[in-house]
């Protein structure tokens, strides 16, 4: 049966263009799968622990030699992973917050990142192999060719290499730029952008998740 | 009085490079200040609170409207913004955490980012203009041109970003490659590497600290 993984990061409620983006995306795949599992996961509700020694020392230590803090936290690691690999399809949001990922985000993809058991490598796929995977990417700015802080974009770059880390073979970006030009009166301006990348996503988001 | 702020951010504990390369710096910059004051923070130890809604909001709020949840979060921020103005010099690790950041280290960063306070615009000279900043980068790997991997590495041009943001205008940044090449057989060919680029930093950190 079909399982969509709906993951947010926003801390902005209500108020985040990438949680309302996701849940156009979830909306339309819940139209083409009326049967299908949805499992929704907000890191920025339950954020995931920092990567520590404990959990990285219990992923080198054999199961029955952890202590309980290591089997604890290496329990949690494999939930964030078995998430994963449950589902056949994965959205992702990822808002930016000073030029790079929610520490909230940064912190799942530090869980999910193990060598030998997630990693592709040549005797292992990797985790995200044949998944179709979406990620819903939002700048309060624009970071677009020409703008003057091209090149800050610091979200899109890493979760691409993350994901082919990973293994992930069909992988989409649905980008809306200029989000705070609606909210900040010196951004008032860009208006018209927001709103043209915002429909855009949509679009797409309607057409990926019907493929 | 010469003070350094000391920031790590490794999970390692005393088997981290970059606590071990920083230490040195502190030892190098108390030799030519032996009045002058270290302040310490260890991120992993105590890691900062992710960017949430309740800090965030907290900067909108007029000071005596905020709740107590508001006003604690804003005051941790200032805080750690409180911590960098104090500090002349500040040496930061930055150890690589699949191929970005260690949480702690973005989480600080992001207490740090604050519009219209630290960050430099045109009647702000920003939170680190005038600091001499230093910071050590480690990575696992190699990320040098012709490396596998060359342009995974996110944590460099990230961080010089940031501190451009924040208005540093004397930031080095000093690195050691191939940590991982002492612990892990499959990297033993480049021990060379991890030794020559071990050398390579105390020299950079003690003509550093000491200028």
């Amino acid at each position: 049966m079909a399982h969509l993984l709906h993951l947010d990061s926003s801390l902005a409620g209500d108020n985040s263009v990438s949680r309302a983006v996701a849940r156009e995306y979830v909306a339309n795949w819940q139209e083409k799968h009326p049967d299908g599992t949805v499992t929704h996961r907000d890191l920025a509700a339950a954020p995931p622990a920092h990567l520590d020694w404990t959990v990285v020392s219990a992923g080198m230590t054999p199961e029955d030699q952890r202590t309980p803090e290591q089997t604890e936290a290496f329990k949690a690691r494999l939930g964030y992973i078995g998430e994963v690999t449950a589902a056949d399809e994965v959205v992702i949001t990822a808002p930016m917050y000073n030029w790079s990922l929610p520490t909230t985000l940064k912190a799942w993809i530090d869980q999910l990142i193990f060598v030998g058991v997630t990693v592709a490598d040549a005797d292992n796929p990797g985790l995200f192999h044949g998944k179709k995977v979406t990620v819903v990417t939002t700048q309060g700015g624009s970071y677009a060719p020409g703008a003057p802080k091209e090149g800050w974009n610091h979200v899109s770059p890493y979760l691409a290499h993350v994901l082919e880390a990973l293994g992930a073979d069909n992988v989409e970006f649905v980008n809306v730029e200029m989000t705070l030009s609606v909210v900040n009166p010196a951004l008032a301006q860009f208006t018209d952008v927001f709103h043209a990348s915002r429909a855009s996503a949509s679009e797409a988001v309607k057409t990926r998740a019907l493929v």
